[in-house]
């Protein structure tokens, strides 16, 4: 598209009284230009099997189209209806709670040939019958799709067939997944048991990668069907969503992103953040860098919050705030979830940009202004490009080993936490990233690797990152990186395993801190920053300098942080859970050794710089005040024009934010 | 009857030794006159299926008759026989967490035939057995009943049967319910699917009310089999009971007691509380102003504790001073649950009268004081008559429909949380209260009507509060009231909805609040209480008066509490949680405005005053003291007799009350 | 065996590479000379029905001869092979919760024939193959044997027939354990329901002990038949556990261990316990004189911590202080779990002696210092006999009884914490103790008895307490002792029921404290240590002396503390829980008043005293220092010599022990 999109969800199935031209005409005053519709309603579409009504569709494309705005169209198939359930109980995933009882949506069991079967029928009835329609941009395949934990009979089985593709024999998976252990060998395919109770982790993980497979592969086969009707200028995206903790937090453990995301023309993702007070902006760079990572391209925020719940109504200015802050990741799109608040069921409270009334409300008014400059503005804006030099390697097989695997008996920490412990640091000193997979063949370009937590790695991966630090790149591990390979066995070896060469340590103890911390002051980040928690590695430096070492009677004499050069690159080693401030500054002396310390570092969050270039091949800027207070600081960059009030900035000039305010300026 | 009643649950069949004649001397020696017997004893009664053994009961009605100590005979249906499982294991209920086990009480489906038909042969065989035995005064219908979530797929079709004629058509109920949303709409009455997994809290909230129903029709069809044999002088009672936090909290969630106590002669409840340094007399009024309110009269306080459990065995006065407390809210029998402590299975630690040992005790010994002065002043305090001014409007539907739609999403406050926030400090500061229904029609009686998070109502009963403001009556609204329909349907309109006309407010946005509080001082209640929690709207008057605004650097421009005048009354909406210190003084304003300001308001809690008219028409009023401190203060009212003590009081004589005691008296 | 034994587990069968030989070298190194093997690898050493595959066995056996270790050979039947459960999914054990699934160890019916006759046929498979070989020196039955909470529908059968056997008729039952209660009682056998659902502790407290039978049952079936192998010189152990809090806490509810142990030759245990600042010795000495008492003999530890998890790696000289302080309770064996780390499944991070890198560790090297020592010491550390003077008086009955009927509703403090209590504060006074259970016939060999919360016992079992008293024995009880009779039936006679004789108190109300403390400081152990917690019973003293009682309002002239003269004893009656500081005050009284008071009581926590005399007949005397801190003491007993140094030891000397460190005095 060669506009900035911008819209809502939009459900005429859910209304109480009829609202449509009403809700078009807020929406053209409003700026909107494109609405999603129809990823949730297939019983009301396919009322009775196999009789379908699409009227809600049909009026909906035609009055949007005869206004302007565009639609994208999504595939029903993530709740079921109840005469399919009523029909074919099977069709609810068996997990290991047990049967699923209807009602909820993302119960279904996404092997299931008699879902498959009516999924494939309505996917048909309804792409063929609206991908002519001039008001369809694009498509959506599915919602949120994820395994739903499925796991009964007929998925053991084909759990076992992908371990024999995979495996081979028995040998192999007895051997790989040391099942000798508490008499768990199997000796016979037919032996093979329902991994739902399983106590061996290898065996566990394999499951949780084949369940991610069992997405990447749905979601593959439903973009192909759309592929057939598509037309070349209509996209298929998918709204793909994150690990939640109330809100958008990490790395989602049931999706594999990078693989999922192969099929679609573009990556679409939803984002929920934290508001009010405890708006950062973290969530909305963390899940745009994920999303823009996958296809390393532009996506779409499909799903954002307007009003949302009574902790996230936005104060004002906060709705501006997110909505070019999305851009300034690299989003194209950006969809509010959604247009009006719904008058019944478990999302009453999940509020639209809308209220329940209908009416206007300062929320939608702030999104007036929001259409109003995304429109004036799309041809600086769009299509943003980033080329960022840090990455952050990310791993669904860690982050799984890691579940069965905790750092603690407690549990309470699991690999999102240490994922948001350096990308939040990195995030407040302006350090622009992108995520890379394990699988990731070119890592040269980047001149510094973080590498939180990889627990499960196969030797492959870890002989490519030695050989990244070689050739010049720089690296920082964490703890428990290397300590098993792709199966989840440990390495019999010193750890941490291959990547020791590079690291110049070793160390074959680690225990649980209390009242630990780092001896002296190494980074210089206040004595009260100084504690380790959670997790401690002994480590004895082989070839690597000591940048911290352990305050302890018992422990005082191992390393903590280390550094060590490799070839023409360094490799630095953390061996324990540190405080952020510490992070902040080890990160910090690793970025500078990488040569990527610069203006952006010369202020920090709260005050947010991103940046890009538009489609006329001149950078952007995006400057953001993420808090109450009033910010000035220095503009350090070449002149150009603040885009928002259209004015000249010139290098050295004073520059002031409003609280939660921002600026854009495109250099000349 | 025509004497105060004082007595006990006894079960010859639980006694570990004879001990009959031996209690009833015990009992004779405190005054008892009223045991109630036979309730939770069905598998002694019908050992074995058609087989019946009543001799316990026939040799306690014996020899309690011999005595003059009167008997209330249960039906002994809520707790059933092996037998009856075993060869009928269906009789048990199916709830969303499954097939039901056996071994407690309260396990069955009330709808299951094969139950109703033991449970109508067992109440045939031991009413017409008893009837005509002069110890018997009255019966008791089954206990506690409630509907024990049965849910299972019998259940589920009648819930089918009840929607079809309470909406008639499919398209009614998708739209009432909102059911398009998720793809839950039902397009044929065969795909209704069972409710026990619905994310709709329409359809939820509607099996609720269907439960409850099932509750009114189980005891109406046990009552009129009762009726078949009940002697004109002898009536059938309930024992219905309250939302148990570890003790009778607040309005009961499975029962509607204002439906479910119409079949009955005379309500009764059974009523626990806090005690020790815990016992404030709060639970001791509020359960006995519901059951008074059922039927505008008298009731019978079924089971209250004597020693129960460790963190309740009364200090030395307590068990007079409740004793006396039920007799001021309106009761007119008091029986303790139990008489002896049980020396096997879950209810061993909650303790009767007598210990284990069956010896005398201090609380026994206390006992023996109230049943003599119960008998002495029996034709003073018997038939209190009590006309309130001010009443207190509850909703099973209300508390349903917040169950469902929580204040905040950990939910850590409910409906009956508001509830006991108003109604505490109603009581605190001496104001008697009645309960209203959402149907009551006659409010014109009262002067000021408290109405708590009326969450989901009709348009009739909204309409009607209005026209009770308009006709000159007081209202106090809190938050939430008005905003759904009685399908739970969040109303389209501006909120509060229909109750916007008599408040002169409206709003569309409401917030979780944080660090938010009240502006200014508005109610003089200390800065120290002006806190703000859990939830606020965010009110804009039209025609309102604002009482108190809040104090926050974004919704600071927004109402939090209003008053409005509207026809001859006034209407006042409150729009977040205040503390009770605010409330207090909030309601003290307003019963002031409503000219309900008397004698009674010049001390308050831990002073408590419960007054009304004796059979000779005068007036009776009781003095508490709920403290461990000595209390004194002026006697206000007119000249009168002490009843404990039988001397004269006149106005303005200083009156003494010890630690946890009382004075009555009787106006001349 | 005449050396003192010290090893590891080993499992050849989950090395991930091979390591035989290399291992044996190193275990060489550390002076082990057993490990333990075969018990958890059924599905290695029976890979098909029918089909064996000794292998690992053999080939461990010929290899550890060879270099003179021996080998204790567990069967392998508490993990079953995966065609085991697919062939027969009923060898699983129906709880509760259901059915079992397939994955972890300890899930089998322990009843089940099938299980059974699989576990009989790999016994006798592999014991009569190994029997014979020279490395073998034991065998150890199953491991950690409970009954795994089965209680399916034919583990139901088997109870009402050991119920029919016990009690003869239904009546018996029915009174027994008071089931009319709630409509429970029994009226035929064909209608007694499965106890799972059920609400009547005396039922459930029946049903545990009936489940305790069955493990004596199981472990006595596979005992007889390794018995039918074993030769003369070879001995057949268990390895029974404790309550599980994280570590070995206390009485082990599901196994009597007293019964359990009978038909083995010695009792093993596995003790795990605190390490790193919190290691205090206190689990090494209650599960060592627990498994010593079994018997009234030396024990083996059959598992113990190596290093473990990350909070228990040990620090330096702890793993020595553990080591010796088993030898010091009477063990003849030490054995770690385990040697290597293991490299998948649940238990990766319970770590062996060795890491995962099979090289050596600080924690390897320190156990190479005590293989040697105990090589070297053995004549004079083996066969410790110990005679104590003190006894405690635990029961599995009470203990379940307290599980049905826990102190108080939030039921946060189990039997165990009571027996704790005072097991804590004799080990810190240096008192040896014995355990004794209910059923012990020779109390006379104590001077002092210490009886916590023996809730449940019969009257033969109370009178023996009572006439141990009056024969000159001094006994301690706590509250709730004598309270309920074999079948948890409160007895119907002032409380404590038959020990009121001994005790000379009664009772019959108990209260929950709150704000209450004994009045003033009867036994001088400080103020802030006055308080009263959980549970205080009224007591009334008839001839028993009041040593302390409440300070409380109300309950202020009840006593707390009682010591009562009976024939030529004590009793001593604690009606309330105590704070740890006066409990050690009012036990050191009691140990005084005992003429127990000695030499050892001296010095106390952190420095420990263990004794008992060597097969020479000269008394070893243990000096243990458990703390980070030096410590110094004068040595008050007989010259001898310190067998660690070599060094001669006098009377009056000063002695010295570093950081966690110890001695061992072997007196002339």
């Amino acid at each position: 598209m060669e506009q900035l999109l911008y819209g809502t969800a939009y459900y005429d199935e859910y209304m109480p009284v009829e609202r449509l031209n009403k809700d078009i005409e807020m929406m053209k005053a409003a700026g909107i230009n494109v609405v999603r519709i129809a990823e949730s309603t297939w019983s009301t579409h396919e009322p009775q099997n196999g009789v379908f009504d699409f009227r809600s569709v049909d009026r909906v494309l035609d009055a949007m189209h005869q206004e302007g705005i565009n639609v994208i169209v999504g595939t029903p198939t993530y709740a079921v209806p109840t005469w399919m359930v009523k029909e074919h109980p099977d069709v609810l995933a068996v997990t290991s709670q047990g049967k699923g009882k209807y009602g909820a949506r993302q119960i279904m069991d996404i092997t299931n040939p008699t879902y498959l079967f009516y999924c494939e029928r309505i996917i048909r009835k309804l792409i063929s019958r609206v991908n002519g329609h001039p008001a369809v941009i694009g498509f959506q395949t599915d919602n949120e799709t994820k395994h739903y934990h499925t796991a009964g009979p007929n998925v053991q089985l084909l759990f076992i067939k992908y371990i024999r593709e995979k495996f081979e024999t028995l040998d192999h998976v007895n051997r790989a997944f040391g099942l000798d252990y508490w008499s768990n060998r199997i000796n016979s395919w037919e032996d093979f048991p329902s991994v739902v109770g399983t106590i061996n982790g290898s065996l566990g993980a394999e499951f949780a990668t084949f369940q991610r497979k069992l997405v990447t592969e749905f979601l593959a086969w439903q973009t192909a069907i759309v592929n057939e009707y598509k037309q070349p200028h209509q996209f298929v995206t998918q709204n793909f969503d994150f690990e939640w903790r109330g809100h958008s937090y990490g790395v989602q453990p049931d999706v594999n992103h990078f693989e999922a995301s192969k099929p679609f023309d573009i990556t679409g993702v939803d984002i929920y953040h934290p508001s009010q007070d405890d708006l950062t902006g973290i969530e909305i760079s963390f899940g745009g860098d994920m999303a823009r990572s996958t296809k390393g391209s532009n996506y779409y925020v499909i799903e954002t919050q307007a009003q949302a719940f009574p902790h996230w109504t936005p104060f004002p200015g906060q709705l501006r705030l997110q909505a070019f802050s999305h851009l300034a990741s690299g989003a194209d799109l950006v969809m509010y979830w959604h247009w009006h608040s719904i008058h019944n069921a478990c999302e009453t409270y999940w509020k639209g940009l809308l209220s329940h009334d209908f009416e206007t409300n300062p929320v939608y008014e702030e999104a007036t202004t929001i259409g109003k400059d995304f429109k004036r503005l799309s041809p600086h804006l769009i299509h943003l490009t980033k080329t960022n030099k840090v990455a952050m390697l990310v791993s669904n097989e860690a982050l799984t080993a890691l579940e069965w695997f905790p750092f603690t008996q407690s549990g309470n920490k699991n690999y999102n936490d240490i994922v948001r412990l350096f990308y939040d640091e990195l995030y407040q000193m302006n350090i622009g990233v992108d995520f890379v997979s394990p699988e990731e063949n070119d890592l040269a370009k980047y001149r510094l690797l973080i590498v939180p937590a990889l627990y499960s790695a196969s030797d492959e991966v870890l002989e490519r990152l030695n050989a990244y630090v070689k050739d010049g790149g720089h690296i920082v591990y964490t703890f428990k990186s290397g300590f098993t390979d792709e199966n989840v066995k440990v390495r019999p070896s010193r750890q941490p395993g291959i990547i020791h060469q590079a690291c110049g340590i070793y160390y074959n103890m680690f225990v649980e801190p209390k009242h630990v911390s780092l001896k002296g002051e190494p980074f210089l980040a206040g004595v009260e920053n100084n504690g380790v928690e959670t997790w401690m590695e002994l480590l004895i430096p082989t070839t690597a300098e000591v940048l911290a070492s352990y305050d302890h009677p018992h422990w005082g004499k191992y390393a903590a942080v280390t550094q060590n050069s490799y070839g023409k690159g360094t490799a630095t080693y953390i061996g324990c859970i540190l405080s952020p401030a510490v992070v902040r500054k080890l990160l910090a002396q690793c970025i500078k050794k990488a040569g990527l310390w610069g203006n952006d570092q010369k202020i920090a969050f709260p005050l947010i710089i991103k940046s890009g270039r538009n489609q006329y091949g001149r950078t952007v800027r995006y400057f953001f005040n993420y808090s109450a207070e009033k910010a000035s600081w220095t503009y350090y960059y070449g002149d150009g024009t603040e885009l928002i009030a259209g004015k000249t900035v010139q290098n050295n000039d004073k520059v002031e934010l409003e609280p939660w305010g921002f600026i854009i300026v495109e250099e000349n």
